[in-house]
C-alpha cells in the first residue's frame, strides 16, 4: 500500500464553502432542517408522530437524580420487552417511567447534534449553540455511572442490556454519539458530550474484547466502527482504534455470534430457539476480510465498509483494503442506480441480486446513498482513484439531493426512478414509493442524514496528506493547507454542477504543495492551464491521455523526467500538479461537460431498450409537470439523435438557478382499438421535445409521474 | 333481455368426451390428481403439511357420538380463536379434540368429492366410489342435528358460529359443500351428502334472511351464491335461489356488514374496535348492481360474478346482468393478462387498478383463471356472445392447465408471464413467484379447483335451451340433445388447439334443432360446409361478414328472409344453423388459425415496446431451455417480421402432441464494457430464431428463465 497517498479530509474550521450551490443546502439545513429536527425531537411538531428522544433523556436523567437523591446507586427496574418501537397505550398520557420510540431513539438527539457542529463552524449561532448546549447536559445527566449511555435500556432495565446485539441498536447509539460529540467538540472545542461518548466508549472498550470475560459481539447496525476510528483520531487514545478493528474482525466468525446470542435469550427465556439469524443481512455471513458481494441491509453495509476502509487505512491492512475495493467494484458495477442510489429492495432495505435494478419498485433509500459517500470519501483516503470520486459525486448531486425538497421542508426516504402516483396509492407492492416528499418519518433517520452531510460536505470535497491537496469535488470555497510551517491559501471558484470551469486562485510565500484534482469519468478533455511562479503550463487530459506544454517557454514536458521531481502526472484519473506556490498563482480547469446518453449493462433486466441522460454529474429525468401524463409513452429519438442536439438552458423557475435540457423525443400515439390485446401495428408517434430537469429537483411542483430511464 | 337466448350446460350424463387433447388431461385427474388428493386429505403425503381436513370431520364425528351416546345434544365447548390457520404445538401428536388447518380445511372434502363425481361420469370407478361413500359417511357423522356442517366450529365451539363471516368461511364451506354434493348425486344418485348439504343450506335459509331475527350478513368470500342456484336447479327448491338472492341483495348495503359484525366481535370480546374492514377487498363496498370494476381477492370476485349471472338469467334481473356486462369488460379489457390469468397482485390475491399487469410479479392465481371460465360460462348462458366465449377459452388452454405439470404431479398456484429463476429464490419481492411448480399446497385451493373443472369441462363446450345447442368451445365429443320428445346424437371431432378444423355428425330421425358454433376472435375467416338432409350450405364468415351459398341449389340466401324462419344467422360471433337433422347429416368447420402477434393497450406500461405470440387460443412463451439465457435480450424481428414467416410445427417431446413455433428473431450482443453505465451505442445484435412453446407447458424441462412478452 502506498501510504504517501493515504490522505484525511480537510478540517472543516480550514475551509468556508462559499459556492452558490452549496451555500444555499447548507443555509436550508441551518435554517429550515435543524430547527423542525429539534422541535421533533422535542416533540413539538404538530401532526407528526413524537420522536420521544428529548423526553427518554429526561425520563433517564430523572429515574438517575432519583436514586441518587436516596444516596443508592441506580438500578433500573427488571427489563421487558415492549416492541421494537414502544408507543404509549394513551398517546395523550405518555407514561412517566416509560421509553418510548424506536430502540434508537437516542440517535435522533445524536444526528442533530453534529449536524449542529459542522453548521456551527460555517456559521456561528450563539442561539443555536445555547441549545446544544442544554440539550447536551440533559443528554449526560442520564448516563449511568459506569459510562453506560442508552436510554433504552437504561429505562426498560439494564439486566438486559448487550444481550441483543443484533436487533437493538446499542452500538449503533454509541457510534452515533461519538460522531455527534466529536463534531461538536471540533466545532466549538466544548469537551462535555465528548467526554460522555469517551466513557460510553470506554465502557464498550471494557466490555467488549478478545480477552477473557469480555463479550465477543460486534454491531447489529454497523456505525461504531468508523465512529470509534475518528474517537482515536481527535483523542490519540489508541483503545478506539483497538475496539473498531476488534468489531471487524469478529464479525462473521463462527460460531456466528448473533446466532448464539439468540439461543441464549431463547434460554434466559425459557423458550425454544427457532434461528431467525440471517447473518447475510448484517454483512455477518463470513469474514469481513474474505466478502466480495454486498449483502443485506445497504445503510448498514457502507456503514461497515466506511469503516473497513478506514481500519484498513490506520492499520495499513491490505487484505481489508482488497475486500474493501472489491466490495465497491460490485456495488458500484452491479448494484447501483444510475443515480448513485444503492439497495434496490425495500424488503430488509437490502441490496438485491447484481443487476436486480427496478426503477419503479427501488428502494434507494437516501442514507445509503449517504453511506454510499460516506464510504467513497474513505476509499479516496485509502487510495485517490476516480472511480471512488465519481461515484460520491454522483450519489451526491442526485440520490442525496433528492431526499430533500428545493424548501429543506420535506423529505424522501426511498428515491424510486421511476413513480406512477397511482401505484404509490393503490398498489400494496409499492406502498414503499411516495409520490411526494413527507415532512418527517418516525424512524426518522433520512432527515438528519442528509443535515450531516450537507452541512461537512466540505470534508468530502477536500483531503489530504502532509504534502498534498486533493480536490475530488468542485464547489466555491475558501481554505487553507498547512505545508509544515508554511500556509497556502486557495480560493476555489466553480459553478457546478452546471459549468465544468473551475479557477483555484493561490496565496502564499513559496509554499511547496502538491495540488491533486480529480477529472471526472463524465469529462472526456479537460484543459488546465497554470500559472505557477513565473511559468505558465497548459495541460490536457484527453481521453485520460496526459499533455502538457510549458507555455511560458514553449516547452513540451514530458511526464516524470529523469533527473527531477515530476511536475505534472496523471493517475487514476487524478492530475498531479507538483510546484511552489506564491501570491498570484493560479489554476484554470475547463471540464467539457458534455449531455450525455447513457445505457446500462444489458444484464439489468429493467433498463434494456433504455436509456438516461446525464450532464456532469447530474441525472436527468422527466416529469408529468412538463411532459404530461403516461411518461412511459416517451422515448429518445435514437439511435438518430446526437447529444449535440439536446439544447442545455440555464433556468430558475424551481427557486435556484439549474440546467434544464430540451431533448428531441417521439411518442406513442394511441391507437382506437377497445381491445386490451390487439394485432401488432408499427408503432404511430408523433415528435415532441422531451423537457428534462435534474433528479434531484423532481417532485418541486406537486405530484406527478417521474422517470429518469426513457425508451428508445 | 332475451330469454330465448338463455342456455344450461348440458348435463355431463349426456356427453362422453372423447377428445385426445381433454382425454389426457382427465386422465390425469383421474389416475394422479384425484388418488394423491384423497391422500392428502388424510395426511398421507410423506412431507406434505398435513391437511388435517378428513381428521377433523373424524374428530368432529367423534365429539357427536359421544355426546349422544351420554343420550345428551352435542354441546360444543365454549370458543376460542386460534388462528386463521392452526397447527398441532407437536405435529407428531396434534391434540384429539382439537381442530387444526386453516377455517375452510372442510372445503378439501367437498372440492375432492365434486371432482369425483365428475371423474365417475366420464369413466366408471367402484373402488373410488367406495372410497368416496366412506368419506361422505364420515363427514355426516360430523353434521349437527340442526343441519350445521363446518367442523371448524363444531369443534371450536357453536357459540361463536356466524360472528366473523368476513373471515371464516362458513358459507364458503357450505358453497363448496353443496358443488360437491350435487355433482355426486348427478354422478351417482346417490343422495346421502346432497340431503346433508340441503339441511346445511336449510338451516342458511332459517338463519339469514329479511326477516325479523334472521342474520342479515353475506359470505366473506363467495362461492354459496352460485352453488345455492345450482342447489334450486338440482332439488327445484326456490328457497335456496331466495337465499342467493339475498346474500347478492345484501352484499354492500349500508351499514357495511362486515363492519358492524367486526364491532360486535369487539364488544363481545370487551375490546376497542379498530375498524379493519376493506369492503372492497370482499366486493362489499357497494351494492353490487351498482359495481362496475373489479376490486379486491380475484377469486372471491369472479365467483361473486358467477353467482349474479346465474341470479341474472333465473330472476330475469336486467340490473344484475348490466351489471355482470360492465364488470366483465372491466376485468376483460383492463385487468386481464393476455393468458387469460387475473388477480395481477398477491397483495390480498387480488386485482391491481386498471392496466397495472406486471408480468414478473405477476399473482395470476390458477383459481381465479378458473372462476373466470365459471363465470365466462354464466355471462354466455345469460347471453350467448363470442368475448365470453373467447375469454373462456383462452383462461382454459392457458393460465388453467398452466396450473398442473404436464405429468400431473405438481401445480403452480400463481402464474407469471416471466420468470427469472434467480429472482424467486433471493428477491423477497417476488416470493409468491415459484420458479418450479409445487407438490401440493398448505391452503390446497388450486390443484383440487383444476381437478373439477378439468373432469366437467364438457359442461364448458356446450349449452343448450330447449331448442338449441351452442358449442363453446370445440372437443372430440359424443353427446345427445333432446329436443322435445325427438333425440339428436352428435358426434365431434376436432383438433383443437392445433387445428381449426372440426366435423360434427349428426344423427336422428327428423330432429329440429338450432346449432350455434362460436366463431374464435383468433379466426378472420372460418369456412363451413353444412349438409342438412339433401341440402348443402357452403357458409364463410370472414371479418364477422356472413355469406350463405345453397350449393346444392347453386343459389345465394340471404340472412333472415321474409316470410320464414332464418336458416342461418350470424350474431354475435355465434353462427347458428337451423335445420331439422337426420342420420348422415354433417357439419364441418374449417376455421383459419394463423399464428398472431400481439401488442397490449399501450397503457399496459409493462408491455409496451413488447408482443406476444400466440396461434388460436393457445399463447406462446420463451423458455431458457430453448433459447438459453437472459431471455430479456432476445426480441422479435419487428417491424419487419410477418406471421407467415413463423413456422408452426407439431412435436411430442413434451409427451404429448403440441404446436411448437420457430420465430424469426434478434439477441442483443453484450459489449465488452465493464461500466454498469456507458455512454448509449446502438445494439449490436445477431440473428437467431427463437423457439416458443405454449404457455401451459413451461416449465416441465425443469427450472429455467421463461417470458410470455418479447420486446419489439
Amino acid at each position: 500500500m502506498d501510504r504517501q497517498e493515504f490522505s484525511n479530509p480537510v478540517d472543516l474550521k480550514q475551509i468556508q464553502v462559499t459556492d452558490s450551490f452549496w451555500h444555499r443546502e447548507q443555509e436550508l439545513v441551518r435554517t429550515e432542517v435543524i430547527p423542525y429536527q429539534w422541535e421533533a425531537l422535542n416533540d413539538r411538531v404538530e401532526g407528526a408522530a413524537p420522536s420521544y428522544c428529548m423526553r427518554n433523556f429526561k425520563v433517564a436523567g430523572r429515574m438517575m437524580r432519583e436514586k441518587k437523591s436516596k444516596g443508592a446507586s441506580y438500578v433500573a427496574p427488571s427489563y421487558t420487552f415492549r416492541g421494537f418501537e414502544a408507543l404509549p397505550e394513551d398517546p395523550a398520557h405518555p407514561d412517566e417511567d416509560k421509553f418510548y420510540g424506536f430502540v434508537f431513539q437516542d440517535t435522533d438527539f445524536s444526528k442533530w447534534i453534529e449536524a449542529v457542529g459542522y453548521s456551527l463552524l460555517q456559521h456561528p449561532d450563539p442561539a443555536l449553540e445555547q441549545t446544544a448546549d442544554e440539550a447536551i447536559a440533559i443528554v449526560c445527566e442520564a448516563q449511568l455511572e459506569n459510562g453506560y449511555l442508552d436510554t433504552y435500556y437504561i429505562i426498560n432495565g439494564m439486566d438486559r442490556a448487550f444481550t441483543n446485539l443484533r436487533d437493538h441498536h446499542e452500538l449503533y447509539c454509541l457510534g452515533h454519539l461519538v460522531e455527534g460529540a466529536v463534531a461538536y467538540y471540533q466545532a466549538t472545542g466544548k469537551d462535555k458530550l465528548l467526554k460522555a461518548a469517551m466513557r460510553f466508549a470506554d465502557y464498550c472498550c471494557e466490555y467488549f474484547g478478545p480477552g477473557e470475560g469480555q463479550c465477543k459481539g460486534y454491531p447489529g447496525h454497523e456505525i461504531a466502527e468508523m465512529a470509534l476510528v475518528r474517537l482515536y483520531q481527535v483523542t490519540g487514545e489508541e483503545k478506539y482504534l483497538k475496539l473498531s478493528r476488534f468489531f471487524l474482525d469478529q464479525r462473521g466468525q463462527q460460531p456466528f455470534y448473533f446466532e448464539e446470542e439468540e439461543k441464549e435469550r431463547a434460554a434466559h427465556d425459557g423458550k425454544p430457539c427457532h434461528l431467525t439469524t440471517n447473518n447475510a443481512y448484517h454483512q455477518a455471513h463470513k469474514p469481513v476480510r474474505e466478502q466480495s458481494e454486498a449483502f443485506g441491509h445497504a445503510v448498514r453495509a457502507v456503514y461497515l465498509y466506511s469503516g473497513m476502509a478506514d481500519v484498513a487505512r490506520l492499520c495499513q491492512d491490505e487484505d481489508m483494503a482488497a475486500a474493501c475495493d472489491r466490495l465497491w467494484d460490485n456495488v458500484t458495477r452491479e448494484k447501483m442506480y444510475v443515480t448513485g442510489g444503492i439497495g434496490a429492495t425495500h424488503m430488509g432495505e437490502a441490496f438485491s441480486f447484481n443487476y436486480d435494478l427496478p426503477n419503479d419498485t427501488a428502494y434507494s433509500e437516501t442514507c445509503a446513498a449517504i453511506g454510499l459517500v460516506f464510504w467513497a470519501r474513505r476509499m479516496l483516503q485509502l487510495k485517490p482513484c476516480r472511480k471512488y470520486g465519481d461515484v460520491m459525486e454522483l450519489a451526491l448531486y442526485n440520490t442525496v439531493l433528492a431526499g430533500m425538497a428545493l424548501d429543506g421542508k420535506s423529505f424522501f426516504y426511498v428515491n424510486p426512478l421511476e413513480v406512477l402516483p397511482q401505484a404509490c396509492h393503490e398498489d400494496a407492492r409499492k406502498a414503499h414509493v411516495k409520490s411526494v416528499r413527507q415532512k418527517w418519518f418516525g424512524c426518522a433517520c433520512c432527515p438528519p442524514n442528509i443535515a450531516r452531510l450537507l452541512s461537512s460536505v466540505g470534508s468530502y470535497a477536500y483531503t489530504e496528506s502532509a504534502d498534498t491537496l486533493w480536490m475530488h469535488l468542485y464547489m466555491g470555497s475558501v481554505l487553507t493547507k498547512q505545508v509544515g510551517e508554511k500556509t497556502l491559501d486557495l480560493k476555489v471558484e466553480a459553478l457546478m454542477p452546471w459549468e465544468g470551469r473551475v479557477k483555484v486562485q493561490l496565496h502564499g510565500e513559496h509554499v511547496p504543495c502538491r495540488l491533486a484534482f480529480r477529472i471526472p469519468g463524465w469529462s472526456s478533455k479537460a484543459k488546465v492551464s497554470c500559472r505557477c511562479g513565473g511559468r505558465l503550463l497548459q495541460i490536457a487530459v484527453e481521453l485520460n491521455e496526459l499533455t502538457v506544454r510549458n507555455a511560458s517557454e514553449e516547452e513540451h514536458l514530458e511526464q516524470g523526467m529523469p533527473g527531477q521531481r515530476e511536475t505534472v502526472a496523471y493517475r487514476e484519473g487524478y492530475l498531479y500538479i507538483d510546484g511552489i506556490w506564491q501570491d498570484g498563482d493560479e489554476i484554470l480547469l475547463d471540464m467539457e461537460m458534455p449531455v450525455r446518453i447513457l445505457t446500462a449493462d444489458p444484464k439489468v433486466r429493467e433498463d434494456v431498450g433504455k436509456a438516461a441522460v446525464t450532464r456532469g454529474p447530474v441525472v436527468y429525468c422527466l416529469e408529468e409537470a412538463d411532459n404530461g401524463k403516461d411518461l412511459h409513452l416517451c422515448r429518445l429519438n435514437l439511435p438518430s439523435l446526437k447529444p449535440e442536439e439536446i439544447q442545455t438552458e440555464m433556468t430558475e423557475e424551481l427557486g435556484h438557478p439549474m440546467a434544464v435540457l430540451q431533448v428531441p423525443g417521439k411518442r406513442l400515439v394511441p391507437t382506437e382499438s377497445r381491445e386490451l390485446y390487439r394485432p401488432y401495428q408499427p408503432q404511430q408517434e408523433r415528435e415532441i421535445t422531451l423537457r428534462m430537469v435534474p433528479y434531484y429537483a423532481w417532485n418541486n411542483r406537486g405530484e406527478g409521474e417521474m422517470s429518469v430511464w426513457v425508451r428508445t
